[in-house]
């Protein structure tokens, strides 16, 4: 990984930048941003060593190609770069949903190049180079999702920059991929954007706003979070997110009855939960790490 | 406020004594736990000066009674201390919900005692007195809903343990208390443990758990708390409950059908709710203010 080059040097972008020049030797990193001033102010954090003013100029003979954009440009990005890219190129991804980015690269790279989808399970409701951190990624979990086209030593390439970046590796099927994050992670996104619009949307935000605390902050952390990645995660993940709504609207009305009903078995209900929270936030942030 | 009697030392009351503690002059705070082992560590921690083996003893005496137990056991201390209570006492309360608090101490209490019901929208998701802190209530909403029968002294006297708290003063409507926060804290506690059991309950949560990163535990994070607490609001405050649910199951469903149709106009909503919620959050925790 002699040249490495950043399609998007935001939260993500920035964050990989950044943990690159931590390393003894680090790479050559280029960066490029469809925005000036992102490139400019990565250059002044030291998150790249020199800016490109187009994708294609970024790629040229770079060993490793990063796409750090929001999911539907990556099309576009996918589309400028193929002539440009470097025979034997490494191409990886950090979006939220792997299907419809593996599809296109199949559909727009070269065979002369390798793809190998990849997604770090880390993020924070802040945006944009400012909130960029070379830890970001210590001890997240990072999916790739190899494909038929993805060549062994292209997997290895992707694998030692999830090693690198501190994170621990998952390997699974795109389509796997996406229906698992749609239940963990865009639901969760989808559930507390909703919360803010239901209580928002009611005449009585005024008070409820100056009642709401700890709870509803947290709840809803996620809502703050990009707005364009939520939307493209939606789109290019319709089905999976559709049936988690509709399961979860089925959890929600059983549990409307019960309490219709008085039924004091909603107990279990909230028993159950913290049960199985309390146990997995033990085993993902043991006592002893102090990042919980 | 010389004596004051604390019914339940666990988060809640722990941290009202605590906080009394830090008085120039402290009161004197008697507490009664029906487990001995809480008042034992109350003690130990200076929570309380001193135990009460029964609710009767711990309010014998008492100018001010503060029931801080799950609101269901609310019933019954009301029952026990009622022949107990010295005339001209003040009796006020924690709990979540106010309606059912309100009608069972005009049932329950002598004339001779006012009641005004309390409720500090503070909280942690962990429980009991290990879990206590002085600090607990300052800058936090604390509601009381005063009625025809809570004489003015007795209301002055709980807004002056709202300002020894470092808490916000609301004055409301039992029955507005209710529907509100059912909204704002009990929706958002629904919502969360229905996450935990939608994800847990499939035959994929052994990947879904490896997959989960700080977006489902801050959005679940309420659904740690106490499963007794939750029921009790569930149970008190049914309608309220009922019609938050009912209203978020056809925000929901209206989402859904944007996801299907894949309509971009999805964007929409994710940018509406970031904003709301950026704009609630800053002025909730001003920038300058650390406690965010």
């Amino acid at each position: 990984m002699s040249k490495i080059a950043l399609l998007g040097v935001g939260l993500i972008g920035g964050s990989i930048g950044l943990a690159l020049h931590k390393l003894k030797t680090p790479p050559q990193v280029i960066g490029y941003s469809p925005n000036h001033k992102t490139t400019a102010r990565a250059l002044k954090l030291r998150a790249i060593d020199a800016e490109a003013t187009t994708p294609e100029k970024a790629v040229t003979g770079a060993s490793l190609v990063i796409l750090c954009s929001p999911i539907q440009a990556i099309h576009e990005l996918l589309e400028k770069i193929a002539p440009a890219l470097s025979p034997g190129a490494i191409v990886t991804d950090v979006a939220s949903t792997k299907q419809q980015v593996v599809q296109w690269a199949a559909e727009l790279l070269p065979d002369s190049v390798s793809f190998v989808g990849g997604h770090p399970m880390a993020g924070k409701e802040l945006t944009g180079i400012e909130a960029a951190d070379a830890t970001l990624f210590q001890g997240c979990t990072y999916c790739l999702t190899p494909t038929a086209s993805s060549t062994e030593v292209a997997l290895q390439t992707v694998m030692n920059l999830v090693q690198t970046l501190g994170a621990n590796l998952l390997i699974l099927d795109p389509a796997e991929h996406d229906g698992l994050v749609a239940g963990i992670s865009h639901l969760p996104a989808v559930l507390a954007a909703l919360l803010v619009r239901t209580a928002s949307k009611t005449a009585t935000w005024h008070d409820l706003s100056r009642l709401a605390a700890g709870g509803f902050r947290d709840t809803t952390r996620v809502a703050s979070g990009s707005p364009i990645m939520h939307r493209d995660i939606c789109l290019t993940n319709r089905e999976a997110v559709v049936r988690w709504i509709t399961q979860y609207i089925s959890e929600l009305e059983e549990f409307r009855s019960l309490v219709q009903a008085g039924d004091p078995g909603i107990e279990k209900v909230f028993v159950e939960a913290r049960q199985v929270r309390d146990e997995w936030v033990a085993q993902r942030w043991p006592p002893a790490d102090t990042k919980r």
